[in-house]
């Protein structure tokens, strides 16, 4: 596979194709110094503090070895495998099960799926906590304790439920080995544990944020569990990195500026749009590395701007007959990413018309994944002669080595868009005020004062209807 | 149950409680003649034309008879109910499923889930539709089509393909048997094949539109069959249309003419954000709701408006590790609409801290749904004091009667506000461009004049890399 195969296709967001509305040569022009800065910068950073994460698809080998057979154990000894994480440690294991494995997965016979059932409980609801144990059988279950700082509440509390459920089911020797944790190499409460009770851990190196783990332990061991070839997704990621160390033909940097200039006419909005419906999760990452790396208050200068660019997560063709309408007349305030895909796995044939109707002859002896691509081309014409911009990532089918190429460019294109905005991509300030809250009302130590605050805010009933 | 237990509460949007970026008492008082008017015309209008959907909770006594009688047969001799649908024709049967089955429902063994295995087919991805007939076993499959105009291309090329494979299994009077529609009672391709080979029909009524279908066979068969009491559902649909008829303690038409006042103030986006994972997909339904009836180009009295409130959907918590941080820093560009639900269904507590670890003190013997709550109130509280409007909308708990209640809501909410627009809440012309595009690259004939004019959008190479 060469490297130039992703393509990314930007034909409508100029105003030499789709009019007025579009990005005229000039002003595109009067934004490369820009874009080219945000480039030297980022190569000038790469490998450091907080972006480590550039240097995962290198530097894994014995990571990858000790991952595969890990995950060649749980393969063979396991028939669940559970997730407990929530936001960037929940996100990528997501996007690679519904990418990547059978769409029925959890449904086939276990011959057929050749992996686990597989789950990620990224959420604390105690219906969902209960459905997950009205439905694994805990004694051949594998729990895969993901949190970077070792400390998110959420997925803590998870853990405590199941290793008990484990302790009483197993006793705790046995318990043990149906934990595995990803965690921080050095700190964090999870780290503690695992020296305790001699638990496995795999580790996520200190620079590699939540939202930039997917290529870490954090993505690849549930990953190889399931079946996927690592290697070739670190294949992939190698190679759009070696594409993105130029800024010629860098689809990364070519899609930020653009989502920038957008940003700056007043398009303050990105949906992402794939037409393949193994992509649906894959937007839902996107839309946390967008909307967590680019929304802030501050910038690095520390001047209050509000920034931030609002993903919203589309899926084609079915969402076509829900916001279609709306982007098509509404507000002029956003541009759509479609994601296609040359090719499906799989294809089915609509029959002749054995019906007799002529209205349905136009719909007889149509593969699917041709009518999947029709509609996609249609939406993109529909888009584009209503002078609404958007944008194409093509590539040629949904793999490992795709899936690889495009967690890069849009991990690239976010920090781009970052280094433009003049932010920092790699923090998340504002969610301390809901964190400390929580703390508070959950009367954790050290918080006893902020109650009293919150109180105000929440037992308010003047406006009630 | 009484009429006013669901709550709306906007403490959270108003200038007293959240500071400047808050709606003061003298701007809400200012548009309260349009919200009256908005009000006064909606109940002058509703249950002629394309507002006939507001009689649905009163009129269906005898189609709901019909349809428990046919769901009970459904239930007795069919292990598997596929919906084959997009959009409103698709959304309110997922969120029925999602919202009142166990989450889990189909990995559930037979007397446990006391339904058929159950899917909603709403995309024409040929991976997803090859995965689907991997896992249901055709012969006992339920399939209903649906379709308001009985012409919806992606739903009829489901149901030719799925009609030849029952055909081939069971011959072409057991095939009849295995299909249902829910369609025009008058007009479309769907009726035509009924009559010739004698399948059953569900009626959708002339005057309720796709996205205001929910209360009818469209939601009302899946949810029968799910084992759903749909008079309780109707009973709150019921209810909340009695309490709209007012004004005053009108949750509907408050929640609407605060985001019409946001919307003027520059807020164009509505996050919905549910605290349930049961109610994930009602993000979904209501975003179909907002983004095609009020996105548009034109208003009542044909002037370019271009209006529209982009929906987002979120769930909490997990999204409070995914979006939270631009919802509080990002650009004050949306409002923030959560549901909380008071009870949920079932409990789960963590043990006490087993593992000796101080820092673990404060999740010892937390119940999860106390866990969801508090995170829900922090959340309330840190878009507050950071000066981000927020709403949220209170039911006791996840069930039939208060999905009618929600349901019932949001669409009063969605027309008053298509009142205060002055538009069309009820057509889509929009997507007529790319129906259009679509049917000239199938060669439907009639337009075979477009196929140039599209291509000269769709292979353009200029601009790629």
């Amino acid at each position: 596979m060469g490297k130039n195969d992703l393509l990314f296709d930007y034909n409508n967001m100029m105003a030499d194709v789709i009019g007025d509305n579009g990005i005229t040569n000039e002003e595109l022009n009067s934004y490369m110094d820009k874009a080219k800065l945000a480039h030297y910068n980022f190569e000038k950073k790469k490998g450091y503090n907080m972006m480590e994460w550039t240097k995962l698809p290198y530097e894994q080998d014995s990571v990858a070895q000790e991952i595969e057979a890990f995950a060649k154990n749980v393969r063979q000894n396991f028939d669940y495998f559970v997730v407990l994480g929530i936001g960037g440690s929940a996100l990528g294991a997501s996007v690679i099960f519904d990418a990547l494995c059978h769409y029925n997965h959890n449904l086939l016979s276990k011959d057929k799926r050749n992996a686990p059932i597989f789950f990620v409980e990224d959420n604390v609801d105690p219906d969902r906590m209960n459905a997950l144990l009205d439905v694994v059988d805990i004694k051949k279950t594998m729990f895969n304790v993901v949190t970077k700082s070792g400390k998110t509440t959420e997925t803590l509390a998870q853990f405590l439920i199941v290793y008990k459920l484990l302790k009483r089911a197993l006793g705790e020797e046995e318990a043990n080995k149906h934990i595995v944790f990803t965690t921080d190499r050095k700190k964090g409460d999870l780290l503690q544990v695992a020296k305790q009770k001699n638990i496995k851990c795999f580790y996520i190196p200190e620079g590699v944020g939540g939202r930039y783990s997917v290529l870490s332990p954090v993505g690849l061991l549930p990953a190889s569990v399931l079946g996927v070839d690592i290697r070739d997704m670190l294949m992939g990621a190698r190679d759009m990195e070696e594409r993105c160390k130029n800024f010629e033909s860098n689809p990364a940097v070519m899609k930020a500026v653009l989502e920038f200039i957008s940003y700056n006419k007043g398009l303050k909005i990105n949906v992402m749009m794939p037409y393949s419906q193994s992509l649906k999760s894959f937007s839902s990452w996107y839309a946390q590395l967008m909307g967590e790396s680019l929304g802030k208050r501050l910038s690095l200068d520390n001047e209050v701007v509000n920034v931030g660019i609002t993903p919203v997560s589309a899926l084609g063709v079915t969402d076509q007959h829900s916001q279609q309408q709306l982007y098509i007349e509404g507000p002029n305030d956003k541009t759509i990413t479609f994601i296609t895909v040359s090719n499906t796995k799989t294809d089915i044939i609509t029959p002749s018309n054995s019906l007799n109707i002529k209205e349905l002859d136009y719909i007889s002896n149509v593969n699917l994944g041709k009518l999947i691509y029709v509609e996609n081309t249609a939406t993109r014409y529909a888009l584009s002669v209503n002078g609404r911009m958007n944008n194409t990532i093509i590539i040629p089918q949904v793999n490992a080595y795709y899936l690889g190429q495009l967690f890069t460019m849009c991990m690239y294109e976010i920090v781009y868009l970052g280094e433009m905005f003049n932010i920092n991509a790699f923090d998340q300030p504002g969610v301390e005020d809901g964190k400390i809250a929580t703390f508070a009302m959950l009367n954790k130590s050290g918080y006893e004062d902020r109650l009293e605050c919150i109180e105000m805010f929440t037992v308010l009933t003047k406006y009630i209807v």
